[in-house]
């Protein structure tokens, strides 16, 4: 299933996507609270109950009438209220060289703070104190089944599914302080667009063998593919969770493929008007125009 | 006022304390939804509408027949679910020193996640994948109204009060990994107490100039002022809030003075059963003791 957070005037509300049109049923998005009242009032409510509800989510998706047209709607990030964004850094073998970083042993763990997440379509703002904005593409994997100090073999069954990610970074920021703490070049607003959907774990039968490449102004500028992981999603699952226990909806950014835009020659800062697009392979796109944040 | 989230049978609890009897009301603590059902549920609502319900809070304070006796009360941390948890590093000149970094031109921040919330009383755990656990004295500024971009001549509007706290660091865990991120050797569950009070900003009139020390075991090992701070509280609400927007109850750890663990000769790491006292002048004593955390 393809689910999500749609932005409307009653505000956030968890969605599921009929891709196609079913006998007389349009395809669309089905409102999961219109649909059945019943069902938990957000996404991460969703996850935290997902074994009791997911019948009833399937039920809605085949046979509620009425829909949100495709082209009509606009997206929060699938969770918008995760109760931790992890991000790891340096997690692919060509973007620790190309930044001149050691090959981690252990997973480099950093975090965002949730006002930098944004959904598929939401314009990324880019502060005018930041002088060296950058993008990187990332397979998100979110959370469903809570745990603390998971073995790695029982890894994949805390997965409620995948997104696409954009770890958007102020180099400048990032790096400027005396103690080379990442966090403020990385949880400006809306630096950490994610979406358009949470692609549940069922349809993603190998979640290292995904293509990932991110288009900026329709230039390829980086393409790899998540088979480069050095730490898998099983072993970062199993080493995050032995320092923090995880809860349905947490987000983990994997870390990006070489290809970012500091690491070119000139560097290449991404800058108001320019179009970033991140696709992974059964996940999807996830579009994000910059724009001046003043 | 000094205000408590307490741990009770019905779940956690906004409360205030009555710190004197008065009349033929006992001293201790009022639950603010027993005496004020209008009153929100926590005390990160509490403090989202502090203008509109403060007066209610002073009326159930001086008002309600019912308490809990001081010493039968039991902490959460003051706002036990912020949107925030944000540090800063590095942030007394002495302990820059001693733990051989610069001295920062720029604030040094990093944050911990939720789960390692604990209140006044509570064990702090040690894992046993921790080798070096250390204590750090620090005042912990909360957040009453939010805002973005504040002003440094308007950040103490924005500060509903001050709390004492612990910033629990494992040092082999902060420093080990290839990009020295701080995170992981931060965010263990329980390296973040808080508490026992948030005290109301109005019963603080300088900030800058309030004794903090921490006693391990009875025996003091930090003893320095809150004057010594290099970023000082408006200093960093300005800056941290032109990175990001400041939520209602949200944590500042302003940083720790000199005299960690870490730096003495040979260290001294905190282990099963020793008893850590974090005092601040004005806020109280903040008490956690250390137990085995498997």
């Amino acid at each position: 299933m393809k689910l999500a957070t749609l932005r409307t005037e009653r505000g956030p509300r968890p969605a599921v996507l009929r891709e196609h049109p079913s006998g007389s049923l349009a395809a669309g998005y089905v409102d999961l609270r219109d649909a059945d009242s019943e069902l938990p009032m957000s996404l991460r409510g969703l996850l935290a109950e997902w074994d009791q509800v997911r019948d009833r989510v399937q039920r809605a998706l085949e046979t509620a009438r009425q829909v949100i047209p495709i082209d009509q709607a606009a997206f929060h990030a699938p969770v918008p209220d995760p109760e931790k964004i992890v991000c790891l850094g340096l997690n692919y073998r060509e973007h620790a060289i190309e930044s001149h970083m050691p090959i981690p042993e252990e997973p480099v763990f950093f975090s965002k703070f949730n006002p930098a997440l944004a959904g598929h379509g939401e314009p990324v703002r880019l502060p005018r104190v930041c002088e060296q904005p950058d993008y990187e593409a990332e397979l998100v994997v979110v959370i469903g089944k809570p745990g603390y100090r998971i073995p790695r073999e029982q890894a994949f069954a805390h997965v409620a599914g995948y997104a696409v990610g954009n770890d958007v970074s102020a180099r400048d920021w990032q790096f400027r302080n005396a103690g080379k703490q990442w966090l403020a070049g990385k949880t400006f607003p809306t630096f950490a667009p994610v979406g358009p959907h949470l692609v549940t774990a069922d349809e993603v039968p190998d979640p290292h063998a995904l293509r990932i490449a991110l288009r900026l102004n329709g230039q390829t500028v980086q393409d790899s593919t998540t088979a480069e992981l050095i730490f898998r999603i099983d072993e970062t699952i199993h080493r995050l969770s032995t320092i923090v226990p995880l809860a349905s909806g947490d987000l983990i950014f994997t870390g990006t493929p070489s290809g970012v835009g500091a690491s070119r020659k000139p560097p290449l800062w991404i800058k108001p008007g320019d179009v970033m697009e991140v696709e992974i392979e059964r996940l999807g796109v996830l579009r994000n125009d910059c724009v001046d944040g003043g």
